[in-house]
């Protein structure tokens, strides 16, 4: 059972930075009820690698990504919101991206895809809002990656949404952020099975993508928060001197989120995205883009650390934006609002009652 | 020119957690005149990947790793003391390790090297003093995991050494590094080119150690001296669209430390050395086994941080031995010993020239 369903965007759709997609698409999943004045829209862009999928629906009641966070009396109410969760432009659950075919040849982009830019993924939400008749969203909202993308939205699409939360977001890459990601992209360059891109879909660059979500996984988390959960345990099993197999809980940890990744997702996919963060530049925003904007970060995110969150604050504040700045005391890290649902859920549903 | 010395090692030299080398050896340099009495001895233990010429001297006036630190006049005096630095036993500057010759076989050890232990390399520290006729060393010091090689010198060791300086070390791993080594090492691991250990000399699984040793850069500095020093500088360059190369200026930083770091160092040495900084785990002092400590922790160090270094010198305190505790207040991350001269020769010579 899928909840997924499909908006198809303006075609052509011209690309940020050069080219145009034929016949693109954006896939969503909504909760609620678009409200008769059509006022009471939460546009959701995502992190990185979930798909639109955050939370179980009646027409699909599996588990998502942010299961305690949207729903009925949750923070983001869906009795009260008509919540929308959109795919990015470029990923590979749906929306359009360089695993997709491209009707111009019938094969896949694969490397033909243009460069994908954050703004262009802001822009997909934006016209996917124009398709479902909404011309002004109550609140465009994401964390990471999709606090990135509601920031560009902000930019570029100045009043279509009343307010903005930006959850462990950047309004710039930092050089150590863009060094993780330039070295995540090399796992994957590097390795022998990616073949300039045009792997088979059964056969993908495997190893490269498992060492790049490992370390994802490594900044996303942090250092206490491994510190109280694994410690210095051991997995079971012998190792025979000489050989290097994995031997501390930690690094079985590792292994099995990444199996889950290199199941799920497209090598490529993951290549456009990853620079895209690190291209991404957000400059100064036009005069009361929005109305109002939470920004949180969290003090244990090595990746995007408490110092840019202020930033973000103060380029929404400098543009007019009554906001709203909240430096979260949790150890969990950058995934924290995958994790720290009480503390996340206090701050964001306090922000959304509001005015 | 080479100042290279060698010393035997016992023969056979049991290793701590089984097996034994035939005919091993550790090669060293010396800087200064060891005194009559034998007692102005100042032992230095490495980092991961530096070799014994750690400074110029008469004998190989090139630049070594610790040039400002070591010489005439400098923190580590070498007209008071008789400075002596080993290269790692397991590395392959000299001193015995996967990548040498087993005289059981005639070729390489490869993964035929028994389990390497850091209790192995401070031994092999202890036997250098011996036959360098010296009974008590005046201080034992290392940097990183020369840290905990000088640690595991004291357990060891309990009087062969007066005093002790711990700079960046650790007493036992968190999950957290053990995370980022575990993944340097499969990055090396799942080289094809790695041949399970069988690679020849000069094919060697260079994309493993290039990405292993851009992982150990990004962490072994910090996200606020690359933000100072880089920001979002660009390379020079034309990327065509559907091109991942590098971009940003942080990206060719790592790619010429990698560049010096594969053409240098043995992945198979690598690998053990690693691992045997997972394993480490100090546990309970001998009481007084050196008279003195310092202990330097710095405050942006993500791999080994300020939190271990107050658990190192809380460890020394509880074995009666008189310690100091500096942390240091240096941007400069893990590396910060091997950049930030000024304030760590102010602090180890202070300490060095006192009682």
């Amino acid at each position: 059972m899928s909840a997924r369903q499909y908006a198809a965007l303006p075609d052509p759709f011209g690309m940020h930075r050069g080219g145009a997609l034929r016949g693109a698409r954006v896939a969503f999943e909504t909760w609620g009820t678009l409200a008769p004045a059509k006022d009471n829209a939460v546009l959701i862009f995502t992190g990185l690698s979930p798909p639109a999928h955050a939370a179980p629906s009646l027409a699909d009641p599996s588990p998502g990504w942010w299961d305690t966070m949207i729903g009925p009396g949750l923070a983001i109410d869906s009795e009260r919101w008509f919540v929308i969760v959109v795919n990015s432009l470029g990923s590979c659950f749906g929306s359009t991206g360089p695993a997709s075919i491209d009707p111009a040849t019938g094969e896949r982009y694969r490397l033909d895809f243009p460069e994908l830019a954050i703004e262009d993924i802001a822009r997909s939400g934006y016209e996917l809002l124009r398709a479902l008749g909404i011309s002004r969203a109550d609140t465009i909202l994401g964390p990471s990656l999709g606090g990135m993308v509601a920031l560009a939205f902000a930019a570029q699409h100045p009043g279509a949404a009343r307010r903005l939360v930006s959850v462990s977001g950047s309004a710039g890459a930092t050089p150590f952020a863009i060094a993780l990601r330039s070295l995540q992209r090399e796992a994957i360059l590097r390795d022998p099975a990616w073949q300039n891109g045009n792997y088979a879909p059964d056969a993908p660059p495997g190893t490269g993508l498992r060492l790049a979500r490992k370390l994802g996984t490594i900044t996303y988390r942090s250092a206490g928060e491994w510190q109280q959960r694994f410690g210095r345990s051991r997995v079971a099993g012998v190792r025979p001197p000489g050989s290097f197999s994995p031997e501390f809980e930690i690094e079985g940890y590792l292994e099995a989120q990444a199996a889950k990744f290199v199941a799920a997702f497209d090598a490529n996919c993951y290549l456009y995205l990853s620079r895209a963060m690190d291209r991404f530049d957000l400059g100064p925003l036009a005069q009361a883009c929005v109305e109002r904007a939470l920004v949180i970060g969290v003090e244990s995110d090595i990746l995007f650390p408490l110092d840019g969150q202020r930033a973000i604050a103060a380029t929404l504040e400098r543009a007019g934006v009554a906001t709203r700045f909240h430096a979260m005391p949790s150890i969990e890290g950058h995934d924290a609002f995958l994790v720290d649902i009480p503390r996340f859920s206090a701050v964001i549903g306090d922000f959304l009652r509001a005015d």
